[in-house]
């Protein structure tokens, strides 16, 4: 079997990894020259609104799925003229925009930040009236690790917010004082079978995820199955999909979904039985999914710049080293590592050891 | 950096599979237009003979090793002109060959069957005469899998024994019952560190390895390592070596050395801390070994000229599937299976379970 992968980076990479030993090829369509998942797979080098080279995919390959959320809806829409797409033309257009995201949240119940819709100076203003300060400013599409959105906190921050975000169309969030930041992987077969990972509780410094750690029988387990479950069933989701979540008073509060393997998953490819990689693509090609037990006690470390010395990573015991073979640049995810460990003790001092190599420049 | 692998088979694809997180990259020099590693590197189509691309190969690449033991010693030497190449080419040049190898087992001490030097059919006849029947004629060189041998039982089948071997270089081998057959895979890196997995305990078919399981505590696990260290040290080995023995009246008795990953070793890429693949590629590139610890029961089972199909080996709870992409071919492997349990009643369970898969055809 075949699978097309719009986007060749380190997610692409990761599931070609999972992928080849279940007798999947892979090709991935990436305008970038040095897409690092071209190492294990073919590299087809073309704008994502390209319809040759899309068409040309598509005639070479049995599915096509994404590794980001971001892909026009065109191209999606085109792609499907041709061949099965995993997750769903739909499932794409509402996790890629804020709007589409919250209101679906609302519609199914799940409990979320107050939000409103944002499409002029105006529309925020009469929002940040209704909602209050302190608030975030985000851009509906688009926006990732940080990037595309503005922390109001007074009202010299609101003047002019909307146009420092480029006039485009935004939300704004009421902030929320949350005590930890989880997030649940959960992935749905073709067949509507769900099963989910453990929480993961995750630490961002600058808006990217830096430290990941996942949970064992964590309190809120069954409330974000629950949510997670109606989101899947709602978009009648084939795939992984990531849910993200503030813990507000002891209870959940949806912050976002991200339509794909996901960095805050990336623990699973040693840390549990089956990894989120191969169980999306086990998903998409209509596999049984595998189980997601956890295997150990389990934490991910992100190399953000550049990948410490290879020497040193591999040298702390229980450290599994994911390079993912791209140039070190400032603020890029170039690597990360995955602890897996005999009890949490063991877990909490290797994370210091990774924690010592990480420069923080 | 890059690794340049002579061969492309899957052992060529495991490395790859392996070194990848850690940052590597990897190129193939193999003369088959389908050689199953090329979809995760550059392959060099050429034969292992040809300068030239021998050459080019030795011009990318960091450092060359090897996927099967028989490459031709001059190609090895010409290699090692430009390139550091491991393990080295006195390591191959007594791997490769069954009475260089013997003759180093009686040298160090390590009990091996009785065996004897066969150039013409009279040193045969002399050495029967000698070691007694039953034993096995084997050709020195390029045996695997159960060919280039013959089992000599009578005198009848001792009469034209040599030139049905191609009356090439052979050994004699006394005849060994044995309890049980058992392997150590071992990794020695360039600074002399040793480290080795539990004992293998093997099950062959037709002379072509089947099941693997993972022993727990074997009690003649540390004989195993004080044999294979001997060897490692004398050799001044870089890289995984396995080291197959007899069991024997409660000892064991070495068989031979592949100087190489190995199958019996394949169940490390779930079943131990850190596979057999990364281990080689740790010593070979000079990094720190990784732990050679299990995680869970463990066993692995071979899948000889078909892949059963993917949904039904998936659905095996605790099971691995790892297709090699080559295509189906009787007596041919392509594909193996990890179980990883959490107790062995259970791994025994999954063991029928995949066996039930498999066709006997």
């Amino acid at each position: 079997m075949k699978i097309g992968v719009i986007g060749g980076g380190q997610l692409g990479r990761m599931l070609s990894l999972a992928g080849t030993p279940l007798g999947m090829n892979f090709a991935f369509l990436d305008p970038a020259p040095d897409a690092c998942a071209q190492a294990l797979g073919e590299h087809i080098r073309a704008d994502y609104g390209d319809q040759d080279h899309l068409r040309q995919l598509a005639d070479e390959v049995d599915l096509v799925t994404f590794e980001f959320e971001s892909v026009p809806a065109e191209t999606v829409a085109f792609l499907s003229q041709f061949v099965p797409v995993y997750p769903s033309a739909e499932s794409l257009r509402i996790a890629r925009d804020r709007w589409f995201e919250k209101s679906m949240f609302k519609e199914l119940g799940i409990p979320t930040p107050a939000f409103a819709d944002i499409q002029t100076q105006a529309d925020l203003d009469a929002a940040v009236a209704s909602i209050g300060l302190p608030g975030v400013l985000k851009t509906r599409t688009l926006g990732y690790d940080g990037k595309g959105q503005k922390v109001l906190r007074s009202a010299a921050d609101v003047v002019d917010a909307f146009a420092e975000l480029g006039s485009v169309p935004c939300i704004l969030e009421g902030f929320v004082s949350f005590t930890g930041e989880v997030s649940l992987v959960a992935v749905r077969g073709r067949n509507g079978e769900v099963r989910c990972y453990p929480l993961v509780h995750n630490t961002h410094v600058d808006g990217i995820l830096r430290l990941s750690v996942a949970s064992a029988d964590h309190p809120l387990q069954a409330q974000a199955e629950d949510y997670a479950g109606r989101v899947l069933q709602k978009l009648d989701y084939v795939g992984v999909l990531a849910f993200e979540f503030f813990e507000v008073d002891g209870g959940l509060k949806a912050n976002e979904i991200a339509p794909r393997v996901h960095n805050s998953g990336h623990w699973t490819i040693e840390g549990a039985e089956c990894s989120q990689f191969e169980n999306h693509l086990r998903a998409v090609a209509g596999l049984p999914l595998g189980s997601t037990a956890k295997v150990g006690e389990s934490a991910m470390l992100n190399f953000i710049g550049e990948v410490p010395a290879v020497e040193k990573v591999v040298a702390i015991p229980d450290c599994h080293l994911h390079h993912y073979g791209k140039a070190f640049k400032a603020g890029r995810k170039v690597g990360h590592a995955t602890l897996r460990c005999a009890d949490l003790p063991t877990l909490k001092a290797r994370i210091a050891e990774v924690e010592a190599l990480i420069s923080r420049g």
